[in-house]
């Protein structure tokens, strides 16, 4: 629910999660965030997320209380977009367009996360240039 | 160039592309966008993306002056992150989660576009109640 009340309170396109040192762990776009709330079953099937009212979805929202981003989270993340300091933009983008992230962590020694790149940031770096 | 320009310069999570009468075409996450932008061979190929330099992928962005979108977009489009005005929180909720669009296009008659909800105003709406 925190996780998901900070994507929605910040214009954010997503959520880097990292371990107990800080290092990156999984990159979630916003409508991986999004996931967690929806039933499998209404991702699978768009008939029964109609038939679903909108006071019943709001239960089911209210069902991730208590749960954890970890607990919500893919079994096999897939790449990380994660990128060193010295990345270029070209290969941040390249980076972004193969995982779908709008989102990049910047790890620095030891993996730890240092900054996050966003889509939006860097096409205006690309075009301002 | 146009399509880049606009995604960086508001806080847009994507594109809707119509057609001539206005039925949405195709939904373009800002990665997909971003895309467009990034040579293919660097798409693929981190180290390749890591060589080039900022000059030279300055020179490789302003190659997109002149293309127009269409001729920047996948052949085989997936599901179409469409719904119509009747839809439930939930309904676009599951389809973002499972087209894995931060954007959906609402259409009324003639499939036309009337509208869009974004994943950052659909969790607010989420959460708000």
């Amino acid at each position: 629910m925190e996780a998901a009340q900070l994507l929605a309170g910040q214009n954010l396109p997503g959520l880097i999660v990292v371990d107990e040192v800080g290092r990156p762990w999984t990159v979630l776009p916003g409508t991986q965030v999004l996931r967690m709330a929806v039933p499998a079953y209404c991702q699978d099937d768009p008939a029964l997320a109609r038939v679903i009212d909108e006071a019943e979805a709001d239960l089911l929202l209210s069902g991730l209380a208590g749960r954890t981003v970890r607990q919500c989270l893919p079994e096999q993340p897939g790449e990380l977009p994660v990128v060193d300091p010295d990345a270029t933009v070209l290969e941040i983008g390249a980076l972004m367009a193969r995982t779908r992230s709008p989102l990049v962590a910047v790890v620095g020694e030891g993996g730890r996360m240092r900054g996050a790149v966003t889509v939006d940031a860097l096409l205006d770096r690309m075009l301002a240039s």
